[in-house]
Parts: C-alpha cells; structure tokens; sequence
C-alpha cells in the first residue's frame, strides 16, 4: 500500500467490478455503509459526452464515528462521507482511500484527531484486504 | 459570510427546508448538479435511533471542472464532490459549503490551484444567494 499526500492506495489484479465489490464488502466489515455511489464514467458521459475508463466513488459513513465527529465540530458534514475510488488507467485497477487524518487537518480541531486516526485505520485495512488477489 | 478554516458559512433568517432548496437552486445557476444528497438526521435515526436537528449533505458537482480536475489528479475523485451543507441548531439555519481551496490544498498539485480558486468563487457566491432572506 502507498501513502500520497492524501490518500492510501493501492493496485491490484482484480477487474475494476470485483475490486469496487470487495470495497463494498470491505467497508461493511470495518462497520461503514455506502451512503452514495457515484458513477463517474456515466456522469461524464452523460454530463459531457465523454468516454473515460469506470471510475466509481463509493462514499463510506461509520455511523457512531460520523455522530461523534458531528457533535465535535457542526460543519464537518462538508467533509463527508469518506470516500473510497476504485477506477482504471492504463489497463490497472486502483484503489484509494481518502487519508481521513490529512483531510481533517485543515479543521484545526485537536478533538478530531483520534476519530481522523481511527478512521484513517480502518480505512488501510479496507484497501489493504480489498486489494489482495 | 464567514470563512472558517475550511468553509465558507452563513446563518439565514430561513427555515430549513427552503434554505436547502435554495441552496439546490444557487448551486444549479452555477453550473453544479446535486449527485447525492444525505439527509444526516434520517440516518442518524435510523443507524443509530439517535434524534437530532435537521441536517442534509449536498455533494455538488460541476462536470466540466470535475472532469478537467481528474484529469489533472486521478486521485481526487477521493475529495469529490464538493459539498454544501444545510443545518439548524440552536433555532437558527446554517449553509456551509467546503473552502474548495482550501481542502485541494493538501492534493499539493499546483495545476489545481486556478480549478480549486473558480470552485472556491462560485461556492461562496451559492452560499451567499441562497442565504439572503
């Protein structure tokens, strides 16, 4: 797994579909619904008529952890849910999850930080898993 | 209008329910489409059985700068779509949208600099129409 600025990553050998299927089933086992779903291949064709390779975005919400997030800090909804991609280029499938500790950073609020830890935990074990062929 | 660390906000003399339709409207005029919408009171409930104030999440998206920024970041589907969202607390309604520059900031890719500056605009303008009275 790689870590970038912001998110945590991986490739892996699955076909993009099997790969958003095991984000999914990942992410319910770390105790996260997928609140929306974002088809960013058929919005953009829709949208604009352009062809691009499937990329999905799967908004991820861990409900008690949201809650407490919530009571916190009022505004963070502008921050979720966190989002998992998996999309294709160049013949690969990614996977990446946003890195929750990074994102919320930028709030500046230090009760946040060990929710942003968790979270961002909980996030690596889902690409990590997901990820494995 | 205020912009805290990492949004741009208004309080309105509206009610709930038509700020949010506010907000879908400005956020229309703009050029941005709502691609999904999480009514944060309703899940609450019903994840949790916790009550709260009304609160709903409107993930905005602009296709043309969407497109034109995944192309730049592959990644950034991660911090997509921009959100607004539309609260109450205390008997007073809340509009935030995301400080779109500040949040691509920790991207640290400079070509999204002048994409993150007209989202940033066009959200601050839809956060400041729609809470006129």
């Amino acid at each position: 797994m790689l870590a970038t600025s912001y998110t945590l990553s991986a490739t892996t050998e699955l076909g993009f579909t099997e790969a958003a299927d095991r984000v999914r089933e990942e992410l319910k086992t770390e105790g996260f619904g997928v609140l929306c779903e974002i088809d960013v291949q058929a919005t953009l064709k829709a949208k604009l008529g352009v062809e691009s390779e499937p990329y999905v975005i799967l908004g991820a919400c861990n409900p008690p952890l949201a809650h407490q997030a919530l009571e916190t800090e009022p505004e963070l909804g502008v921050l979720l849910p966190c989002n998992v991609v998996v999309y294709t280029r160049g013949g690969a499938t990614h996977i990446s999850a946003i890195d929750a500790e990074r994102m919320l950073s930028i709030v500046g609020n230090d009760d946040l930080v060990p929710l942003a830890t968790d979270v961002r935990n909980k996030l690596a074990r889902v690409v990590e898993r997901a990820a494995k062929a």
